[in-house]
């Protein structure tokens, strides 16, 4: 078997209980995937947990070395359902204090009698992390090992995974095709899986729609081969001739 | 330690490529936790994981015992990327081959001579699961001891869990409230903290949020016990109006 941290894999770890509890939609997790296949990372896993120590730490133990890369969201700001960084402190047996870079960026970029108790907990993170800068709201997020530790709030986070791109090694680029069609998808299931079966490095994925009153299927093509794709698109296409099956989008 | 299968608890697993690559945003997992919070039951993880028949047996295999239901998403269509049943069977040592009532139920849906070989591998369920009846599609979700699997596609499985309410023992309604504050979460950490060390059955959590060009703080007050969430209110409306920090909503 391949090891898991040869492979330019990741899993994310969503933090919160406002996400478990329906109340807020998560929308970190498209976002991540989609930047990191820009990178050439697949993520092959999302874990969505609750704000407890317990289930954080053995998470966070059993992903770091099932993945190359692990990102979590969430749980990294100053109040007491925030316990991200303690939890990673322990998962590592790394003590958790005061983080001196950490320290000193907060502390400029707030005056320092609004450099509260509340937020000097946010300079509290596990020893010898690296930081992660946040260009939004000053408070950093933190690398220990394979892990990155990101905060929850979407237009944060996409602020500061910019500035990831030179301490992830990537993998070659996940390319994607996708033919959208009028039919249903039993329709196309037979054949879709003979080509399925004549391309082995390449993944397609059948999606019904229902939009705009029309039912129909997106077929989706991904591979890091682009050449593999083209074949496959082509063999997809005349199939799709051969049973007249108009095709919407592509 | 209490023992999962007594606990009105639940996971989610979501299974499907298209959620992982970023393609598809989710919206099951928000709509069945309101659901199930509002029977009773707490959704307390979610599994996003990969079209493949090993992560799939695996985390059915781990979760049946965490918790005391399952449900799965995504996988129990016609096509060849659809192997959830399949998974299902081979985890609990089932057979998996047509099962009677699902197949006339198709058999009736379809006429027969649209009742395709695709069509048919939907009526392919582990044997001895009992059907969750689809009244938008047909094809039938099914029941294997605590794992209840749906479909992927959002309109269908709102449609099919009105269905389920007499097949889960539900506790009692998991209740909230909210309180949204034109402040900083750093300004409230310590009073909130000391609210929550004092009623340990109540779940207090503070999430930032920017929106209409205002920062701002919803502090979300959840408990299945109405009088201790009304206890609760009172005391962080007294320490808000202590602070003179304004209350926007509520």
């Amino acid at each position: 078997m391949e090891k898991a941290h040869t492979k330019a894999n990741a899993a994310i770890i969503v933090i919160g209980n406002e996400i478990l509890s329906g109340r807020t939609q998560d929308i970190n997790v498209s976002f991540l995937s989609k930047w990191l296949n820009e990178i050439g990372i697949r993520v092959e896993e999302v874990r969505i947990i609750e704000d407890k120590e317990k289930s954080i730490v053995d998470c966070i133990k059993e992903l770091k070395n099932k993945f190359k890369y692990v990102f979590t969201t969430g749980g990294i700001g100053p109040t007491h359902d925030d316990i991200t960084s303690k939890s990673v402190a322990k998962a590592f047996n790394l003590k958790y204090d005061f983080h001196k870079e950490a320290y000193d960026i907060l502390e400029k970029y707030y005056t320092s009698e609004k450099f509260s108790e509340g937020r000097k907990k946010m300079a509290k993170i596990p020893q010898g992390a690296s930081l992660i800068y946040n260009p939004s709201s000053g408070a950093p997020g933190f690398i220990v090992e394979n892990i990155f530790c990101l905060p929850g709030v979407p237009s944060i986070l996409k602020s500061m995974v910019e500035g990831l791109k030179n301490k992830i090694a990537g993998g070659k680029k996940i390319l994607s095709q996708t033919i959208s069609v009028e039919t249903v998808e039993s329709e196309i299931a037979n054949s879709l899986e003979d080509v399925q079966n004549r391309f082995k490095n390449v993944e397609i994925g059948s999606y019904p729609f229902f939009r705009l009153g029309k039912i129909g299927v997106s077929i989706v093509i991904r591979s890091t081969e682009k050449n593999q794709i083209d074949d496959c698109y082509k063999q997809i296409v005349s199939f799709l001739k051969n049973k007249k099956i108009k095709i919407v989008e592509k």
